[in-house]
């Protein structure tokens, strides 16, 4: 699978890369081969997060930062602790006590390279990582933004936020889910970790709360707009481009944008979410633009 | 099982169950019931923390708090977030890909009561919390202290502590590990989040470095001491006290202090050890008597 996203304009693929081999970069650094007796774990850490994946959480902390000229060493750094924290949720997720994924990005995943216990402890300890390296004094020299940018991170990933999400993604393998419990759950599972990133750049930035809040909306809309594309996807995207098997939300019994609005009611909810997304960030006055495009790449995206 | 510390003086014993009950009703107010979808999920932190633990590290907490005078409401918060921390690493450490440990504290460990994928949600969500605790102003007003709290958390419990002493725990059970190896396994493991619960409260109080450093020491020991403790309990204490298994790690095949020096030796070196920690509590000049009456419990302690 190639790393560069289909379907992005050249423009946005062009940005898309650069934060990707920047981000791969500053992971690969935080994450050195080590000849301790913990290499093991630090290896698994390493195959869980250089994975190729499409760095959007890094793109949308990156881009929110560049609005307000932080420095983007800084922004690299924070950009790598969120996307830490995501391969992590991933790193769980595929365990087989939770959705059972042998394959992620068309690799074992974690659990199938190594073994459950390693991939456990992998999670575990980029959680725990993502954290020390907001708390850490290269990430900004202000205690005041680190220690915001850690307790929101807390936030938008704990128990009501992305863990949340996935407990309830698992019981909705169990009961059938309105409309509104799906919205809210992939709120939960995917919105506010989205938030999250673009606001991350905003309090690297120390932002107004009007620039902070038209961010973490533009997020929400674009989160739900990339879950219902997800559910659309799954029923119709040839497993040779999105890396995993087709239908697995069916056929693990899973409430879904599609199953409850049908596909064609799902692509036009996308549509008005992403537009929706985009009239967020007027706020900016134009200067937004890569934001802007992330919203229609994920519209348009195949993977 | 009793939650009152067995071999406890009378003094002793009465502060350890203040600490617990006051421990113990922070915990519950951080996790309160609640009846959005997530509900399972908050069940199994509440039953995977409110289990009559001895809170050990909140009392470190608390005791070396107490030392510079720090606010009880805010010691108390801390003691409750490095609490929430421990029962995460229990509660991953009992899981059959882990430990494979059915039984806690006499009860059936969390994935037993649950399910394992709520048991690993439960945990990764417990541990997301002892972060936004650490992260939130309630627990100190200064950002420099809340963001050293987090960093520090985060280094003791991550890849090169807590997590890479249990994944160091996992490979000794395929791999015959010599005494300096397990000493650092079991810093890793332990030593550091006792470390860290100690220093925690010093960096509440502003401790000078000296008295920090006097507190990590005296846990460093006190820490190792509770490990070999730990090792001659698991081949002579009787399961009705301790309330799991005899002999589990023999049967895991894994190197412990008493495989490598002998029980007899191993019991000396604990002794040594304690006497070793009390010594770096003198420049309290005798206002750490709690900590110490601490240190002679690990070595006495039944369970």
């Amino acid at each position: 699978m190639a790393p560069s996203p289909r379907d992005a304009s050249p423009r946005l693929q062009e940005a898309m890369k650069q934060v990707q081999e920047e981000v791969d970069k500053k992971i690969s650094r935080l994450l050195p081969e080590t000849d301790l007796a913990e290499a093991h774990l630090y290896d698994a850490m390493r195959y869980g997060t250089l994975n190729g994946g499409k760095r959007l959480r890094p793109f949308m902390v990156v881009h929110a930062a560049s609005l307000f000229n932080v420095d983007p060493v800084r922004a690299r750094r924070a950009a790598a602790a969120v996307e830490l924290l995501h391969c992590y949720s991933l790193i769980h997720d595929d365990l087989p006590a939770m959705d059972d994924s042998d394959m992620r990005r068309g690799k074992p995943a974690t659990h199938r390279k190594y073994d459950e216990a390693t991939a456990i402890l992998a999670g575990d300890a980029l959680l725990t990582l993502a954290f020390e390296i907001m708390a850490d004094r290269d990430t900004h020299p202000d205690p005041h933004v680190r220690v915001e940018l850690v307790r929101k991170l807390a936030v938008a990933s704990g128990g009501h936020g992305m863990v949340g999400g996935q407990m309830l993604d698992l019981i909705g393998e169990q009961e059938e889910f309105d409309l509104g419990t799906i919205s809210r759950m992939q709120r939960m599972k995917t919105g506010h970790l989205f938030a999250y990133a673009c606001e991350c750049g905003g309090i690297l930035g120390r932002a107004s709360d009007p620039q902070k809040k038209a961010l973490c909306n533009y997020a929400y809309d674009l989160g739900l707009a990339f879950q219902v594309t997800d559910d659309v996807l799954d029923v119709e995207a040839d497993p040779n481009v999105t890396g995993k098997p087709a239908n697995q939300d069916a056929q693990a019994g899973k409430s879904t944008f599609v199953s409850t609005m049908g596909k064609e009611q799902a692509k036009a909810r996308a549509e008005m979410l992403v537009h929706q997304a985009i009239r967020h960030l007027h706020i900016f006055d134009g200067r937004a633009e890569m934001l802007k495009e992330l919203a229609m790449y994920v519209l348009e995206r195949r993977s």
